[in-house]
């Protein structure tokens, strides 16, 4: 493993929403900003706690699975896929590589870029990840009520959306 | 305002959901956690751009409302309360005292202990921004329907609830 300073801290923990620490929040708690910042590190801690073993952070999962749908992709299309700016991808991409999941080889068309591929390891890995992560989120989507992760998600599609 | 890499550094931009840009994206946009996070890189992106002329950022935002509502409040107290790591929260204080809005002191029972305060300045500024951002705020739930944000804003406070 990378003695990579990004990689090696611990990852933000989510905030007070109410006035439950006895502080007033203010606007905050009403504010799509605010509350999806928070929903977002609640749910990034959840995946931690989950995935602890496997010692693998989300945008790593995202990475895996991108190259995984997408063999030979480069790293550039990748960070603009899933929003991670290309600085932050290299190391990330780096302890992959080091762990032996993925692989970096020079493109046939254009040696100086590079193409990525899932190993067989790889491949194995991320079928695992993702048999942790679908009963991760199906627990926390018991908090929403019968359909409230079908309506959350489709909001955050109508969200993001052009 | 102080060189911080941090506070100088571009933002991160969303990433993309569907096959938009001819990619496979597996199962991620069906996960709360992967929408969740391109939904705040979006809503922090409109948040920039609506603040540019005010060079803040959402965090410090957080800061100033909570500060403004519970003076004499601690920086840890902040950082727990807004989900800001401690390291991370102090060069946002830092830039925010250079530019007069906040002031620390040390408290009257315990000398190493800062207590902070928002400047009569500060609080100027900090109505100016909710001034800014609740527009941006509506202008984004226009995309959700009528009762759209109602209904993501109760469902984002469903999934953090304990």
């Amino acid at each position: 493993m990378p003695q990579n300073k990004k990689l090696n801290e611990a990852p933000e923990r989510p905030g007070q929403i109410d006035s439950a620490g006895g502080l007033d929040m203010g606007i905050l708690p009403s504010l799509m900003g605010y509350m999806l910042r928070q929903a977002q590190l609640f749910v990034y801690q959840d995946f931690y706690q989950t995935l602890a073993a496997e010692q693998i952070r989300p945008p790593q999962f995202s990475i895996c699975e991108v190259v995984s749908r997408n063999p030979g992709i480069r790293p550039s299309d990748v960070a603009t896929a899933i929003g991670v700016k290309r600085a932050n991808l290299v190391p990330l991409v780096a302890a992959l590589e080091e762990r032996g999941y993925l692989s970096r080889a020079s493109a046939s068309t254009d040696r100086r870029a590079q193409s990525l591929h899932l190993t067989e390891e790889g491949e194995s890995r991320l079928a695992h990840w993702r048999s942790l992560i679908l009963p991760h989120e199906e627990r926390l989507a018991e908090k929403l009520g019968p359909n409230g992760k079908g309506e959350l998600v489709a909001l955050l599609h109508s969200l993001v959306k052009g």
